[in-house]
């Protein structure tokens, strides 16, 4: 049954119906209302701008300038810069994967690979398999194409596999994982783990979609290898420099080795924008030439380490008692659980009153909402808004009628 | 009917039935074949290299580096950047058009505006109105939300409003203009006719999307003000920098007055990329703070009127009898008839080998194929190679058998 929303003077079904299908995370609206007002932020996953490689930002515009003038403004290829896509296959293979420059395409941040994956690959109704959680912005990339969803439960490895052969028989399109620090859980796929959906996916044959923004952000140990270069038969890996380097440059890439998924692919890139920046993408090359990446990761790696060991601190002096929560070993997220089922959304909205904001838990499911969720980024905040905003927090749940 | 495309070992329909709908303009696969062979090329809708405006380009990363530092690489918001929608808000002002900035929403070219609206406004099935011929990166855009397509006719005044109201009362969703030096025909809409167009979509209800790219291209005088100007009451219009400024920067805007609909737009946008970059919108932000915006349109019209006559000075020399064209008063094209049922895509196949590229007419055609027609960019060659690659093209055409 079609829903009409009619606007004045339009005569015509307004949205289509695919928009009645996108989640809301509620977060934009109450973030809104609160415009102007200073605010305390654990909310967004947004790298800390001390992690920023500025003075080899300075020195590549110089040489894009110097090198390319003019032609560095010019459209680019759908496919993305032949030396970008090379220096990505590149940086496969030091992951153990074998990819070749002819099976990547640059993509706007790796969110608009979520969309033409989408796009490409679903009909109304098809089933994706995510995990439970998963991440709130796949969702909403991947709804607007109005399919189904059904959840693996995950614990502490990561997606359980004892009904997952099962579940992988009945999907009608992909698996979507994030597998190592996953957003939101923080949940980093064990090897043995990543064996065991390795051969569930061939045996079945399913398409695997593996999201890896978060697996240089390690810090305690490198995760596994991804899954993709495990052997998987069907599979498209997602990456971006976003996390990596900034996401500034807007720059991701899709991985994969299916030419006729690839061929399809550029299609609806062509169709969404014609091509990714060539500006941005010269830019970030000659950023690449400069910096020593693995370097520039491992003292990023520190820096995160001793926000998550403050983080820590803090919500241990705050919190205990009012929510539990795991320690995850990389990535930029606290997933926690509020006690005595208060309501994390509620909760928000009472926060965002006083000037500190989170993510509410519940956007994070496909499925059956968990109300008791919330999600903490640690990788923005000062040790001072940290422990004023826990403070705050843990004030709000104290005031929070039990149910 | 679905006709299933199965991949080994992939047990699932693949691609999406939608993928079918996308329209091929067959010049991509053409080109690619023959890459890296030297190519003079009448194909694309480039700026010229020299209407780039450098020197602002460089003082403008400058006081981003300087004025923003690392802040200027952080994720911006899904609308964009405030400063530059005020800054688009007073430029439409300039054309006639009351906007405000909160009716603007900033995407990663005006590409992506068309593939935002087909996302929000489609439904399989729907009905479009667009002219004969038409864009055809639109009808890309527009083709995997699965609309059909009804075509108004055109003369050298615009659309023919004859039949025009009796078709919009028919359209399911809105109706799709080029006004000003249309892409590929290059017409510009008379004011008559503007106010004939903007009387029937009123009394119809019917919502306008104004495609506005080429209007400060006029090389004799400035076409009239948009349609969106002249008191649509359902309208959305859509402006790029690309044309302006660069392409480099990936660049454009869609304003509405409708709130809903801009709230739905937002949700798609955020969905399909998060946000467009927050660098490049501050490096545009600067370069049009120091560009004189009219003097810097000013000399690009004078640069490529005088390609213009270049142009229509070696078609003339070597394509008299051969194809008739149209003389462009503004934009970026000639758009040609073949002479005795010659088949252009024909042509093109026989150009490419020889070294020459242009586009061919029947893609821009959302019903039935006219397959005399190509469009020829007079923008970015030299006129040593509007000479021979024009030459060149003359001669396949005389060595083509007649239907």
């Amino acid at each position: 049954m079609i829903n009409l929303e009619l606007h004045e003077n339009y005569r015509f079904p307004f949205p289509a119906d695919r928009m009645k299908k996108i989640p809301r995370s509620g977060i934009r609206e109450i973030l809104m209302a609160a415009e102007g007002r200073p605010m305390i932020s654990f909310g967004g996953g947004v790298p800390h701008d001390s992690c920023v490689p500025l003075p080899e930002i300075r020195d590549a515009f110089e040489a894009v300038f110097t090198n390319r003038g003019a032609r560095a403004f010019r459209y680019g290829t759908t496919e993305g810069e032949k030396e970008l896509r090379e220096y990505v296959a590149s940086w496969l293979k030091g992951l153990g994967l074998q990819a070749g420059a002819g099976e990547i395409l640059i993509v706007n941040g790796s969110q608009q690979g979520l969309d033409l994956l989408g796009k490409v690959l679903l009909n109304p109704g098809s089933t994706i398999l995510v995990e439970r959680p998963t991440y709130l912005a796949a969702l909403q990339a991947f709804s607007p194409y109005e399919p189904q969803y059904d959840e693996v439960e995950m614990d502490d490895q990561g997606a359980i596999v004892e009904s997952f052969k099962e579940k992988l028989r009945k999907v009608g399109t992909f698996f979507y994982t994030i597998p190592s620090f996953q957003n939101p859980s923080g949940v980093c796929i064990s090897v043995k783990r990543r064996e065991e959906i390795v051969n569930c996916l061939n045996e079945t044959g399913c398409l695997l979609v593996e999201d890896d923004p978060y697996s240089q952000l390690y810090y305690d140990y490198p995760p596994p290898a991804p899954l993709c270069a495990m052997g998987v038969k069907n599979a498209v890996y997602l990456g971006t420099f976003s996390k990596m380097v900034s996401p500034g440059f807007r720059l991701g890439w899709i991985w994969t080795s299916n030419n006729n998924l690839m061929k399809h692919l550029i299609t609806v890139k062509q169709a969404a924008d014609l091509c990714t920046g060539l500006f941005q993408q010269y830019l970030l090359l000659e950023v690449l030439r400069r910096l020593d990446i693995q370097k520039h990761l491992k003292r990023n790696r520190i820096f995160y380490a001793s926000q998550r060991e403050k983080m820590n601190h803090y919500m241990s002096s705050h919190l205990c008692g009012l929510m539990d929560w795991n320690y995850p070993s990389g990535g930029m997220f606290f997933w926690a659980t509020l006690k005595n089922g208060l309501h994390a959304g509620k909760l928000l909205s009472r926060c965002v009153e006083r000037g500190v904001a989170f993510a509410d838990g519940a956007s994070f499911f496909a499925g059956e909402k968990d109300f008791s969720r919330l999600r903490l980024n640690f990788t923005q905040c000062t040790e001072e808004e940290m422990d004023r905003g826990l403070l705050m927090i843990a004030e709000e749940i104290r005031q929070m009628p039990i149910n």
